[in-house]
């Protein structure tokens, strides 16, 4: 199995190997340029033209309505967690609603805390995040300025199913952070979606939102021009200097989805085959393993499990790590073991983990 | 003259040749890793002392005492415009003032006026943005929060000399963006230096602030985490995922500043000497030639100047770029040509472009 094959890392973490084939020559030149990709002016008509194929990129793979809008930022989702509340809990509503299903929808409720009132809707934190509500039955305010939440929770493994229910008489704001372009969505039930890029869009070091243009109108005057969404969407995401290499990568990311790939349905039978390979594995070794998630809310893309000991988890990344797997730490906050299986995850490297993990099992049970 | 060699963009811009070639096999693997500097997680050890070498390196070259914390940040300066106020232009001091010298001091001002009360303590639109002021001579009150100014105005070409001098009784925030690690600097006079990459230091995105420790104490309780610089000293610049990839190119241009250059000062010389180079070559070449800025005030990063038409400059792009020349159109609000003399533009590129515009000017004088 070639270099980076085996990267299981919750993120950043694996890229398609001719992503990263394309990327290493435009280092030194990008095609018909003469120039570094580095070296690339964010004022150059190519910047220009990358943004627009980047966002019709993105437009074409979610099959966005043309009421959206899309922009590249920077500072990931913690400044996202900051700026939503800053732009769209305004006082002309009551206090926006936060699912906490997991370490990181309950990082973006406390920094909604700090920027003003908030109601917690949902919190599974008793049961120690290995669920997720049925949002359509929550007790929101319908005059809500929006209800929040993760569709993917990367720590605990926990995921919202196509066939869920959300609520229809308030806006949803949703962290795709980790299965954006994972699958296809229906993105006109949400009136913003975001992610940061670092899970299967490529580098760490930009973020999307996609926005319905009638919540701009809420933003309320006087934000530093940096933090109010209508500067990225005016200046089309290019106000400041925008991180030209990050978006030049997630933007050939979107070129393979779309050609390689097929588009998002494919990616999500191919996802969906990747994470019924490695929960079927962990089934059939019965009492050996625990994964942290109960079963109707298994991500497709993180799975959080244990074989039982923290010692022996600890055997298992150590023997892993000799054939090649990286990543398989689990996150600090829940320790353990997880698979992260993002777009550029092969089903090859899959089988190779599935087999390691039952070899490894009934040496040591 | 190779690829990449004739850029001379104000930025992103120009990056060693050396550090292109490291950083194009990093893409597909890390010296000892097996894995994509794009694909390492920002957990890693790897990471860990990546971050540890970046915060070193600088240290070195600057010989910065122990009372600094460095930082490594999203957003570009102009986040910092907006969270430098935020977090330092506290109720219990007098306004901030702010030296209004450029675009970029423009803006900075700006911003920090949306977040609150600001003073502008000097100001040159009058003439155009082509002079400085003494600093030490500005009426600042003593009890202000602090005092902004922008040392490289890299629009107009302005910059202050070394033997500037600064008032002492309040502190110094500078950003400065365009000249940071160009030349040695008595960092011990500035409370706060910042700085973003993508003029002498690496890809756009990522941002470096030097910060005296005894400012954080004056950071006022309950600002989103995010925008908050405790936290990131408190992280070590690792709170969320950074920009992995950005750290690593800066790091390997902080060695080849050591290793290659010989530091700050012989990289001074070698600026200097590229500087010297085209104002000459412009003064020679007398009436045909305006420099933006009056002579004393001269950036030795940022050569702006016109040959007197906008259709002459038109020209002159289009003929250079024949050539290979790249990025010498001017700020779209200033008009003109321009060009940047970053760390990583050659002596060689300069000549070039020397001999370049002395045969043009013959041609079309």
């Amino acid at each position: 199995m070639p270099f980076n094959a085996l990267n299981f890392s919750a993120g950043p973490g694996a890229l398609p190997a001719s992503v990263l084939a394309q990327t290493r020559e435009a280092i030194v030149e990008l095609p018909d340029t003469g120039l570094s990709v580095l070296g690339m002016s964010h004022r150059s008509d190519w910047f220009r033209a990358l943004l627009d194929e980047a966002d019709c990129n993105i437009r074409d793979l979610l099959g966005l309505p043309d009421r959206y809008e899309v922009v590249f930022l920077q500072g990931g989702s913690s400044l996202l967690f900051a700026t939503i509340p800053m732009n769209f809990a305004t006082p002309q509503h009551a206090a926006p609603e936060y699912v906490t299903s997991g370490y990181w929808s309950a990082r973006a409720t406390a920094e909604a805390a700090r920027v003003g009132p908030q109601r917690v809707a949902w919190d599974g934190s008793a049961d120690g995040y290995r669920s997720l509500p049925a949002l359509q039955t929550l007790d929101v305010d319908s005059d809500a300025a929006y209800l929040h939440f993760v569709s993917n929770e990367t720590v605990e493994g926990l995921q919202f199913a196509e066939s869920a229910c959300f609520p229809a008489d308030v806006p949803l704001i949703v962290d795709m952070s980790s299965d954006f372009l994972s699958k296809p969505i229906v993105t006109d039930r949400f009136s913003i979606v975001y992610a940061h890029a670092q899970k299967n869009l490529g580098p760490a070091g930009v973020s999307i939102a996609v926005i319905d243009r009638s919540m701009l109108e809420r933003i309320p005057c006087g934000l530093p021009a940096i933090l109010d969404f209508r500067t990225h969407v005016t200046h089309r995401s290019n106000y400041n200097t925008p991180p030209v290499f990050a978006i030049y990568v997630l933007t050939l990311v979107t070129r393979w989805l779309r050609d390689d790939i097929g588009g998002l349905a494919a990616m999500e039978r191919i996802n969906k085959a990747k994470a019924q390979r490695i929960y079927s594995t962990l089934d059939d070794l019965g009492d050996l393993v625990h994964v942290h998630a109960k079963t109707p809310w298994r991500s497709q893309m993180n799975v959080a499990f244990t074989l039982g000991s923290p010692q022996l988890d600890r055997t298992f990344i150590e023997v892993a790590r000799e054939r090649g797997f990286v990543g398989l730490d689990g996150h600090r906050s829940l320790g353990g073991l997880r698979a992260s299986l993002y777009n550029a995850v092969t089903p090859e490297a899959v089988d190779a983990l599935c087999e390691a993990l039952t070899e490894f099992c009934r040496k040591h049970a």
